[in-house]
């Protein structure tokens, strides 16, 4: 029997069979299955009288709180599309998204509310601001706005499974931003398998680390509402408070990127807490070396901790570098396989590939192209269809990221073919810095290339060559950058020269040349 | 994106992610997923010049074999029907169902060949008959006929996901066969959920101990493969034998009805078995009791051991009984617990209701029918839109099952609606046996109800009035209804009565009354 997959679904059943559970904790609060599920449905009903339509993105600015992952419920419900923001992006980053997705309601954080005057004169299709907690910018607060739905459980015959519940704008390889659309169907699907992938549900209690506003928060709202998972949201990942909730909440499982991995392994008294409780911690967003990997399983004791791999374009689970069979604790090749990219989670298919699409050979040393095909895979890029057509060929999404893979058929990520510098688990187009880079009358040419570093994984440097004549400070440089770029998009290096860049024939800049010089000593051209 | 939903998929993840892993092991053969997924695809591929065309139904004459679960993937990818029969019938029973469902092609075992001259009389749609073994019935043999196809991959693409995958004749409640038509997007979607219930897949060895011609072989078949997990054939259930395979193989996991569990408890050696690797046990089929369920987790030392329910009609799982959190393992109130009908498993929703389609009261005694909706939910029966429409009211299917449910969801089957009984965990109709009854020509009324049954659970009990002046020994009725029916439905007694059986205002026969004498004692209606 056809039954319409949609995230919905998850609320439903978490009500239903896990209705008198703690659900969700956030700060002092807490709220059952139930109690979340009823604050879910009376957003889904306030949002028709705010003038949301079916269709109709809602935006929100905001760090994990029970609100946003409210969000991740209530507006699909009402047919409208999910669109959180990455509170990381500077005022006009913000605007463009924004005036680009045409949301019509923003539900802001206090912390942002300096923004919203600024929003308010350059985004003309907002028609409501709603503050989340009680900021004078909005026009009405949040609780005003559940308070008016009647909680109405859903109609799911009535959702288009194909239709868009979520939109997440990430900077792509070509500067401009790119909104990532995900399909009810396509979330289902995604969230399934990533409850697959979670270990006794029956004691778990996970731990919102990873930003909700990235990357369909990796899955997790969906997969703790199907399996009646509590969910502890962590606002803002302060290392030392993520060990002492770890040790509160007894929580089991948690998602990181390699930068608060690493945070975490360097809180002085780490080892003072009880992280026994831990048996799942996944690490994705940028590669993880073997030796996080150790680290991080001698710090949890119970923990097997796995690399995972994925895009936004792929909601964005593709791969986890889970053991296919039992490896024994202190088997030095456990920590060198969990840290490689993996193999495919369910419902994916996997592939590393030449410039032929053909498989290059399984031998862990031919470097091909890794693409990917399945039910994680985005519906395309939100009014952009000349975009999706060039991220495809068929059903496979190419993912820009070159690897090897081997006899097994796990994966390796080696190097990146597309334009991006992942710095602490963040996307950053090179393309967009050296966008903003030309703007200054000063600059001739230039590049933004990646650099290795301790703490972030990678920083993006910039490569300046500057008109005949003309002078410029990197102090200078860097004040003109600071009012374009997000603050983590800013190079933190410029390099000035004299001579005029390396190119190809075509006259492209060779950036590998470029960047050659700042990974001297390193195996690969990724690093986590 | 949009990828068609298909079994034929796991099939492709067990070939690309666990390709060298041992997948199927049979009798003394065994096979890599990529051995099983050639012959797979060899299936697929030679179905055509067979003269089987898209949606054409492929039928099984087998016990649990490689070959029959080559049937599972095969077929489906060539775009046909899988079909397999419960060997139990008998040939007029067979008959019917093989001309209802049109059957182009039979694949049996030679244990069943004597059949094979009277199919060939009065199946005329069958135009190929091929012998698993080497049997001269046939007009061809298996290893010939995959051996005529050249092994390709299956384009997912080109496969409508709601086309009809698998057809499974059950007798129903009224007596003709009725054909559960499951489509692959259903399949995929149960899949997927059986998947999400099987522990620790690295480790897992899967026992194949349910017939797979039963409710798509409970579907193991499809979620061994999409995790990689072994499965061991086990081609008839001899409970010595299974223990000393669970030892041999280091089983993990197996499903069982109630009778094959007692089967095992009762080997009078049972503890002398290796059986700790055991961590997963499924009941269903029929109700289990508490005692069998302590029972089990006392032979099995390291086994969560808990009852399932389902119908063909839901794939068929519904529920699990599985803790929702730790329970002690000497709590007396797991095995209470873990002996219920349990909760919906994920994809399922499930509701107990009144007549009026209301929701009885959770008190744990309010007794209502369990409906469901979901995933799981069939298709459709097989050429029979009444059928399916009676079976129906919107979305939700009537499961004749009648329930308690409690304030945390969990549901308590009591007493059966319609007219079924559960007999070693084969669905008997009463009408079916009553209609053979009446055949004979002294009979003036009669009633099949069930009765309790220590090894059965439930055996079917014929309660007959003879017309005035005739006679009838239980003996002769027998006789005359062994030529009629399968040997397990043939009542296990006969109580002849010369008053006239009560009846409702209506004229129908009060079966509660008559079956009330058989059951004094019981808390429930129902027995495992």
């Amino acid at each position: 029997m056809f039954v319409p997959l949609t995230p919905v679904r998850f609320l439903h059943r978490a009500m239903d069979v896990f209705g008198d559970k703690v659900g969700v904790i956030c700060g002092d609060k807490q709220f059952t299955f139930a109690e979340f599920g009823e604050r879910c449905e009376r957003l889904a009903a306030a949002l028709p009288a705010h003038g949301i339509a079916a269709g109709d993105r809602v935006a929100y600015l905001s760090l994990n709180t029970h609100k946003l992952l409210e969000g991740y419920f209530g507006p699909p419900q009402a047919g409208a599309v999910l669109m959180p923001l990455n509170v990381r992006l500077s005022p006009p980053e913000l605007i463009e998204i924004l005036n680009h997705s045409g949301a019509k309601m923003l539900i802001f954080e206090s912390d942002f509310a300096p923004l919203i005057p600024k929003l308010r004169e350059s985004c003309p299709e907002i028609a409501r601001y709603v503050g989340a907690d009680d900021a004078p910018a909005a026009d009405l607060t949040y609780d005003e706005l559940i308070a008016s739905g009647t909680p109405r459980r859903a109609d799911i015959f009535s959702i288009d499974e194909n239709s868009i519940a979520e939109l997440f704008y990430t900077s792509g390889s070509t500067g401009s931003p790119k909104g990532v659309a995900l399909s009810h169907r396509t979330l289902y699907l995604h969230g399934m398998s990533i409850a697959m992938l979670m270990r006794a549900p029956e004691i778990a209690v996970d731990l919102a680390t990873i930003p909700m506003f990235h990357a369909n928060g990796w899955g997790h709202a969906h997969a703790c509402a199907m399996l009646g998972v509590p969910q502890v949201m962590v606002r803002r990942f302060d290392p030392r408070q993520v060990l002492a909730m770890i040790e509160r909440y007894h929580a089991t499982s948690m998602a990181v990127v390699p930068t608060m991995a690493n945070a975490l392994l360097n809180v002085p008294d780490a080892s003072s807490f009880a992280l026994d409780s831990v048996l799942d911690i996944q690490v994705g967003g940028a590669a993880a070396s073997p030796e996080l990997i150790e680290r991080m399983e001698k710090l949890f004791p119970n923990a097997q901790c796995t690399a995972g791999y994925g895009l936004t374009e792929t909601s964005p689970v593709l791969c986890y570098a889970r053991p296919k069979k039992p490896v024994p604790r202190n088997d030095p090749h456990r920590w060198r396989r969990q840290s490689m990219t993996g193999w495919p989670v369910p419902g994916v298919e996997l592939r590393v590939v030449d410039v032929a699409m053909q498989d290059v050979p399984r031998d862990g040393k031919t470097i091909g192209e890794i693409i990917a095909t399945g039910d994680h895979i985005m519906d395309g890029y939100f009014r952009d269809p000349a975009g999706t057509k060039a991220a495809m060929t068929g059903p496979w999404l190419h993912t820009g990221d070159m690897a090897v893979w081997d006899e097994e058929g796990w994966v390796t990520i080696v190097d990146r073919s597309k334009e991006i510098i992942i710095s602490g688990g963040e996307n950053i187009s090179s393309l967009e810095i050296e966008k903003a880079i030309y703007a200054h009358p000063a600059v001739f040419e230039c590049a933004a290339v990646s650099a290795p570093d301790e703490k972030w994984g990678e920083v993006p440097v910039a490569v300046v060559v500057l008109k005949e004549g003309h002078r410029l400070s990197e102090q200078e440089l860097m004040d003109f950058l600071g009012a374009r770029l997000g603050r983590y998009k800013l190079p933190r290096r410029v390099e000035f020269r004299t001579e005029p860049l390396p190119k190809t024939g075509t006259g492209k800049v060779r950036k590998m040349v470029l960047r050659e010089k700042y990974w001297q000593g390193h195996a690969r051209r990724v690093h986590g």
